[in-house]
């Protein structure tokens, strides 16, 4: 007799938000020659996070501390708020999950946009919450419609990326700190800034840390190359920052990750350097574009979003050309974006292999 | 207006079922001198997995392979199952907290014994499950009583640790297969073996890795000393290891962990080792707890259980001294086994750390 699932459980696929790189390289039974579909920093973290992650290693007997006392404080110095406002785990995904937990039960509404991040998705899904989605506004998320459709179900969480991803699209501060004044009474704000390293001045707004009304979602992941690690951080008021000790895995954090991190963000001029190559590989992706007549979409992010110029079907063309020549990208997931491939910032080396095989995967593509 | 939490997580508390030995530190503002609280393994983890996992600290701009390929092809050449009967996660703890929602909603009976893990039960109650806790037959768990209670309250979920924490106690491998027959229908009974590379052999039972009523725990957290890495493993039949898939962090697992594991699980040498150098350190705490008077319980795992011989307000007073001198260790939480401290298995220093203090201690705790 099979164990007994929880009623949700029995109605859930077994869904995977996304296929892993090595899931294809096993597939097609070689390495990628470069790696820039999952938004990963390929000019890596600070050589003083590698440096005391090495040197982590031979503690790694040792578990992690469950406070994430050191971090918060280096984090809660650095942002201007207190350790209160503050909890660290497992990754923005780790994070969304616990906090949706907090949140969701079955039949309870939550609001993002058509095309958004799925694992937020995933996990909305996983606890049994109603996902009522409002669609772009051309390439941008639209905070007034998320709003206006959060007041209309009575939503309790309403997610909102910005910048966004896969767009790569953001919006301005002032549009940010609007939003937050038309959050519906008992809706939760995720802003999710994964990528706001990246972003130009004047995007991340100035929020309250004591408004109740939102909880800021950041990582190492991206802007510090991390990924591998697993530690991201939200920033929200006091009390919700606590329940997440109701729920989450107080001895789930790497020890070796907290330790990188911390060294991390200490590497201020390493952040600003990664940056300045983001900046120089969005350049050389859209000059890549162009060069193959299409147009990349103007990006806050270490990624750069084409616009194929024709349907899905063609980009999902130009997709699979791109990846069985070796190069792993990936695209947005749905129309109208999914007219469009996304490519990671990476190392001269790795846009280079890009810049080799998109011209044939396009005039394939064309072919039919 | 605060988040508008669900109801179940608006009657949690904010637990923390164990407070981490660098709270405790802080709070006395000092480091410890010995660390033996918390069942790590002092004697490290093989050089080669420090080595790997050094080495892939450079590498961790890369996510993990969502899908823990290799390490879960390596361990199911070691088990003798396939990789479907396995599913790697973020420790025990980590993979405990997915089982339960898998299985738990509200009002769910489930099953463990009255002084048992604690991270279950929060996990348990994180779920709105309803804990029936039998007592322990003296110091062992008692897996007839376990399953009785199970068919009585009709558990979904039965936890059994072997060998057993806090007390170190364990069953041989035929009490645990009898107790497998005894598993009710509909119940399924989560088998804890964290530290079974400690035991005694015949002490894991050959189970039938398609037996839907058991799925066994295990980790790289004590016998390979990765405890700071965040590596466990399930071995299940496939419908219930591939539910896990509806639910986990599909990319929450560190990808130098991922790697550290798979080369601590190919140096068997150094297992070999470790488990050496534990039963040396297992006699020496015997040794000690005879000096000062004190009988020190079996043990088939990395610790030992010292009865004080008195009360929990006396062990309680033992342990206060222990700590307040620089030596972290821990007890159990309820009566009769908070007659006892429980002292973790480590490299001699550490040891000697522990057998200065506890004559101190003790006079001490004597005088009231």
């Amino acid at each position: 007799m099979s164990p007994r699932y929880t009623r949700l459980v029995d109605t859930l696929p077994a869904t995977v938000p996304f296929v892993g790189p090595e899931t294809q390289e096993r597939a097609r039974g070689a390495a990628f020659e470069a790696r820039l579909g999952a938004n990963e920093n390929g000019f890596g973290p600070s050589p003083r996070a590698i440096e005391a992650m090495a040197k982590a290693s031979g503690d790694q007997w040792m578990y992690g501390d469950p406070e994430n006392h050191d971090l918060k404080q280096a984090l809660a110095l650095r942002l201007g708020v207190t350790p209160a406002h503050l909890i660290v785990g497992e990754g923005i995904d780790g994070l969304l999950g616990y906090l949706v937990r907090l949140l969701i039960e079955p039949g309870d509404a939550v609001v993002t946009s058509e095309g958004a991040y799925p694992t937020f998705n995933y996990h909305v899904a996983g606890f049994g919450g109603v996902l009522h989605k409002v669609p772009y506004l051309g390439d941008h998320e639209d905070p007034t419609a998320l709003m206006h459709r959060a007041r209309e179900v009575e939503a309790k969480l309403v997610y909102l990326a910005n910048p966004d991803n896969p767009m790569g699209s953001w919006h301005g501060a002032e549009v940010i700190r609007g939003a937050i004044e038309q959050v519906p009474a008992g809706t939760l704000l995720a802003l999710d800034e994964a990528y706001v390293e990246f972003a130009p001045e004047g995007t991340a707004p100035e929020i309250d840390p004591d408004d109740e009304r939102v909880i800021r979602l950041r990582t190492f992941s991206k802007g510090y190359g991390l990924a591998g690690a697993r530690v991201g951080y939200a920033v929200g008021a006091p009390g919700l920052i606590a329940a997440f000790d109701k729920v989450r895995n107080h001895f789930g954090m790497n020890r070796a990750a907290q330790i990188g991190a911390l060294a991390a963000l200490a590497d201020e001029g390493h952040l600003a350097q990664t940056i300045a190559q983001v900046v120089a590989a969005r350049a050389r992706l859209n000059a890549i574009a162009a060069e193959n007549g299409l147009r990349a979409l103007p990006s806050a992010t270490n990624f750069v979003t084409i616009d194929c110029g024709r349907d899905g079907d063609f980009a999902r063309r130009v997709l699979a050309g791109v990846v069985k020549r070796g190069v792993f990208i990936r695209m947005p997931f749905v129309a109208p974006h999914d007219r469009c491939i996304r490519v990671s910032a990476g190392p001269e080396a790795q846009l280079a292999a890009f810049a080799r095989v998109l011209p044939e995967a396009l005039a394939e593509a064309r072919q039919g």
